[in-house]
């Protein structure tokens, strides 16, 4: 395993994280930039001391921190000041009550679209490498770099700019001219690779164990136990917008699974903490049909995920061998949800939709969630009487090719009254 | 002069807002759906009936309302209820303190940045538009309607939609096929009409009088002295945001204009109601030297703005005939402010070292507030002691095309060490 060594890095201060500790054998680590367990090569999540028994206290502070995941720094594995200093501050996104969109659904019970095109760089991945950031701060990096094909590049870019890292971000060769726009516009360094993103991937991890690499933080790989609890305000912001509340049902997309497995982590950590009820909820996982491997493993009732080769508009989901596959099938049957995919012109219908009825345009991983929330309710999955949170990540600014054959004019018109009449519209 | 008529508009109910009154005559008018003066066809604004005398306590409720405009209700022309109906809720967008920015620009007093790209659709239009929808609501129109070239467009769609109204948008039929995309996805009816943005206006003109027009509010038209009261929301938040304190200088972009006149309208309000110390401020308006009647006329000791053909990349600020400047100048000239123009090359520059320095991705409208501040530094205009407020009012992802040709990756290599170590970036 390749381990970066950083001087200093034994005396790390990252608020209430404690320790690294092995998913799969529960060995533990100090906090470090390393991402897999030396005993049994699984993945390492962060372990926490929390502030247990004062649930009052701890929400007061809560709610008197800033509008952004930094009122949740009690939670995350970052210094107690955070907010001091140079970040792109991410997060407390709007919660928007969907009741238009609700009605066309048939849900009842109450509908909300958590919307993080609302971020600084408009998707979900500001808030992981928010995170990744602090890490990259104590551990002394100097470079902050990634493997990429569009959102993470632009918000690594974003972040280290503003915080005053170099970055280098890696990309295939061929992405389209506006992805590349967006990665490089933040002045970083960005690379493209000759080959597929996996080549992109394969070369990183060359790099990390190399001396080239050295001071290098790649958010999503030897920081990535630091960078995957980002995800964890997700759930707070939730339940806090819903007044410290858990919601029955939440829809969620799947990646890699990571997003969703931490989403389950920050809502057992509020649950402990006091901050909600302790109450039943239901995580359903959603996946493009042209990449669904944990859908077809969950409806097969397989423990394991065979890879597939990603065929869907849907990019940012991607992932054909996604690495926390296995622990989205286990909380999907625990909590009492389930994963279903939608092929893509149900992925375009609902982005339209929630355009329509909402007045947000989502990227294409929203159209995922918003497909298989429909898709779930019309099998009857899921409970239309239930509170249910639907996750858009994305902006629709960013995937305009998905709805851009299929939207345009009502009609084109010459400029008087006679000409518009005749169209019909009035 | 077109008078939209609408039953019910006699006891309309928009908080503090008591009347229209012409900003040229003064004559007073009741609320409703009318722009101009009946007397001497100056334009109306919306005239008050503020909460004055107890400064606290209207602090205290502006501090605990929402993360957004609807904070500042009882100082808008909005039903004091609004919180709880269907809109976009714009605002409470995020001041930067942009202190890498400020050390490349040499500015010591303190920098900041207002960065209304974190609106639902990415520019300040959401905030305008929001308060044309609930004109809309109490005067009973059912359709939404403007015309446009981009932001407005994709701000009033959204809106419409979540708040349920039908929208017809007007749009010269040639434009880009991405603006395209962004004013249809929401699901109203867009219009391309085969001719320039001004013969789109004049036609929105005649519909207005027209009976197929009926029921229709026309944001920036029949609506417009409302509409352009949101903008004061602007210097609300950045007043609040900066701990109830005026900051010394703003530099604002200048297209029609309306924007900077309800910028220094709401300052003087808040200086009135007692939020913050009655102390001087400077404004300072911004321009596209491809498009600069206003910074010609200020810098010729002109009262008079000459209308000019536009050619410039910062199509938001192209208005060639800004209806709002000659107050522009005024405010300019009373505040000891000035205005300023940067050519296109100022523009790519500046959008490039604001998002190099803190990671914002501004429109070509933000390049041009950036590059004026840069100019007026270097001008010794601006005074770098001094705390400085720059507004970038869009997102870099709607002009992709004004960076894309001078942004792009730094090497490509093939995935291996040895050809990363022949790039020179390690």
């Amino acid at each position: 395993m390749a381990v970066q060594t950083v001087a200093g890095s034994t005396d790390i201060s990252l608020g209430p994280a404690v320790a690294l500790s092995c998913r799969e054998c529960g060995e533990r680590f100090p906090l470090g930039p390393i991402f897999a367990c030396e005993m049994c090569f699984g993945p390492l999540e962060i372990a926490y001391d929390l502030p247990e028994g004062d649930p009052e206290g701890l929400r007061k502070r809560i709610e008197a921190g800033p509008n952004n995941i930094w009122r949740y720094a009690p939670l995350l594995p970052v210094p107690a000041d955070v907010a001091e200093k140079p970040n792109t501050n991410p997060g407390f996104t709007k919660l928007v009550k969907a009741d238009r969109l609700a009605r066309e659904l048939g849900v009842t019970g109450g509908l909300y679209v958590k919307d993080d095109s609302g971020n600084p760089t408009h998707s979900f991945k500001d808030r992981v490498v928010a995170i990744a950031v602090e890490a990259a701060r104590a551990f002394g990096f100097t470079t902050l770099s990634c493997s990429s094909t569009g959102n993470l590049a632009g918000a690594v870019g974003a972040a280290a700019a503003r915080a005053g890292f170099r970055s280098c971000v890696f990309i295939p060769h061929d992405l389209e001219q506006g992805k590349v726009v967006m990665a490089a516009v933040y002045g970083g360094d960005l690379v493209g690779i000759e080959g597929t993103y996996d080549d992109v991937n394969r070369f990183c991890s060359e790099l990390i164990g190399d001396p080239a690499g050295e001071g290098w933080g790649f958010v999503n790989v030897n920081l990535r136990p630091y960078y995957a609890e980002g995800s964890k305000t997700l759930a707070y912001e939730i339940c806090e917008q819903l007044g410290w509340k858990l919601p029955d049902q939440l829809v969620v997309p799947i990646a890699s699974g990571s997003q969703l497995t931490k989403i389950d982590k920050g809502l057992r950590e509020l649950i402990r903490l006091g901050l909600v009820e302790d109450k039943p909820y239901r995580i359903f996982g959603a996946q493009a049909e042209g990449c669904s491997p944990v859908s077809r493993a969950f409806k097969d009732g397989h423990d394991v995920v065979r890879p597939v080769r990603p065929d869907t508009i849907a990019k940012s989901l991607a992932i054909g061998n996604p690495a926390d596959g296995p622990y989205v099938l286990d909380i999907a049957r625990r909590t009492g949800g389930a994963v279903e995919d939608v092929d893509d012109g149900r992925i375009v219908e609902a982005i339209k939709l929630l355009a329509r009825t909402e007045g947000i345009f989502a990227e294409t991983a929203g159209g995922v969630t918003v497909g298989v929330t429909k898709k779930l309710l019309e099998e009857g999955v899921l409970d239309p009487s239930l509170t249910t949170v639907v996750l858009n990540t994305g902006d629709g600014l960013k995937t305009l090719d998905a709805v851009a054959s299929t939207t345009g004019p009502s009609a084109i018109i010459r400029p008087n009254l006679d000409s518009f009449r005749e169209a019909g519209l009035a």
